[in-house]
């Protein structure tokens, strides 16, 4: 492990100019201090001074992700880690963050220079500058929703989606359904691609087959319904599973604008039971991941990394919610 | 939630006959202490005497598995989760079980009867009794290797074994081996059925192609390697990879025996670590399974079912651990 003097001779300045450096005094200028920082970083001087903490403090940095009020997808998410880590006495911050950022300053330094000791991050892109540098991170780090392989200083938490989905179809295989379409969110996404799967397992697995035309990835949003909702209908689907909640409100306006009655023609289930989910009309049929237990159990696999147990993924169960947009089959005739 | 009267009036018995036999008290006859106590169960009552305990009991069950000696595969098991227990002020029984006991009682019931706020139940086997009941149970259980569909109350404790075969092959195909030979543990257990999928895919990403007569399943034992290894010779295989250290003391010995030396002539990894593994001639280069990690983790993900956060699975890190029984791939011919 090296010291402060093992930073100073490699930069060949004296110990207290290095020690100014890592404790952000303001007599030396930026540009020497973030020289300190990422030496120290390099030097593997982490962990020595974040134990010397006498401030307990944890970040959770979101990307992509609304979080400032009830009904955005992120907000039960901080509120369950922060829930659980003030039991334990820690300080929590909360840090928006953009890739831009993750361009300009490592994480490694960024944590070093404010002194975190470990990390919830949410909402992250696979090819954001600090997904690839957590690979070789030595400090305690929890994603959601993503994955590194093989650091045992990173964990991850995520809702099982193969047992969410498997929960949608079942149900809608019981309401007689045989034709099921699948709107997905992005191409390119852990979640996304976890959840195609769930569905192509979850079909086989209820011997119904899988046709090309009643498969599609949008986006995350409303809109990307209208251009896959009239290829599914056309194709004689009787319900539709959707790659989240937002994408399933976009599914219902659009069978309705084309006269379709959603349950009685088109069944329609969600994903994430968003707090909308019940008021849309009709009310959404949807699996739900609870939120605040994710946020709660980034805390607590955090905890375990930083208490040296190296918990590789925490997934949580998801539940089935039955509201009103899915009913039995009404067999329809291709247009 | 059924209350004490509730029971009373469906057994047509006094409240004060049901609450002794509730509390054990000697002046009832253990059938109908039995009686009171299943109805009880049936009754959906576990949870709310369960919050009524005055003392914290938690209880690990253990079957098909030693762990009374420190070199035994559940000593570090049970151990993690007492440390992990007694912090929070838990008492922890640890109870040996056997298939006739799961016959005779209902997990349930038995749980019921003892007081214990939730269980860790680890070795147990699929056809086991108390298995099937776990899918309807409320009480907080997690299991180790296995896995209960749809039930928020029973949580799974693993290592990701994908990750640990796959660190195995990359060492062996790193040290030019080719003909890698997979000798697993039994048939129908999820462990094992995990490790042979790791082994298929991780032999695919590598681009090598597995052979019939290169895979096999033995059983945890050591004396499986004696019909296996032949075959897997006779086929030109340079190293072997095993289901667990036993296996690949076997495997060793084994191929001592025909004159092939390890490492020189055959690679041999093994799984899990077990103290042995370093006293082997030679030294066993295998994955590691931290058991104290895992006993921990066991502990944690009932605290999580105990606080009502649905955990399903807890998977933890693999390590790789380099020791003297694999060296480079001296191509060798076909006998």
């Amino acid at each position: 492990m090296a010291t402060i003097k093992d930073i100073a001779s490699r930069l060949g300045i004296s110990v207290s100019t290095v020690s100014k450096g890592l404790n952000g005094a303001s007599d030396i200028s930026e540009e020497l201090r973030q020289t300190v920082l990422d030496t120290a970083v390099e030097m593997g001087y982490t962990t020595k001074r974040m134990k010397k903490e006498e401030h307990k403090k944890l970040c959770i940095f979101i990307e992509n992700m609304d979080f400032e009020t009830a009904n955005q997808f992120g907000y039960e998410i901080v509120l369950g880690f922060k829930q659980a880590a003030y039991r334990d006495n820690w300080e929590v911050a909360v840090t928006p963050i953009t890739p831009a950022f993750q361009t300009s300053e490592k994480y490694d330094t960024y944590m070093l220079k404010n002194g975190f000791s470990g990390a919830f991050l949410v909402g992250f892109a696979l090819h954001d500058d600090w997904m690839s540098q957590l690979s070789a991170t030595n400090i305690p780090t929890v994603l959601f929703d993503n994955y590194i392989r093989r650091n045992p200083a990173v964990g991850s938490v995520e809702t099982d989606n193969f047992e969410g989905i498997d929960m949608g179809i079942d149900h809608l295989v019981s309401l007689g359904h045989k034709k099921i379409a699948f709107l997905n969110g992005s191409l390119n996404s852990m979640v996304s691609d976890q959840r195609q799967q769930a569905f192509l397992d979850s079909m086989h697995s209820h011997n119904l087959p899988v046709s090309e035309e009643l498969t599609a990835y949008g986006y995350y949003v409303a809109d990307s319904a209208k251009y896959h909702v009239p290829n599914f209908l056309a194709a004689g689907a009787t319900a539709i599973m959707c790659g989240n909640d937002l994408i399933a409100s976009g599914v219902i306006s659009e069978c309705k604008k084309r006269g379709y009655s959603v349950p009685e023609d088109i069944s329609v289930i969600g994903f994430d039971d968003l707090p909308i989910s019940a008021h849309l009309t009709p009310p959404l049929t949807t699996i739900k991941q609870d939120r605040v237990e994710l946020g709660k159990s980034g805390y607590y696999t955090l905890s375990s990394l930083l208490n040296k147990v190296s918990i590789s993924k925490t997934i949580l169960r998801a539940q089935f919610i039955r509201r009103k947009s899915t009913a039995a089959c009404k067999e329809r005739r291709l247009e």
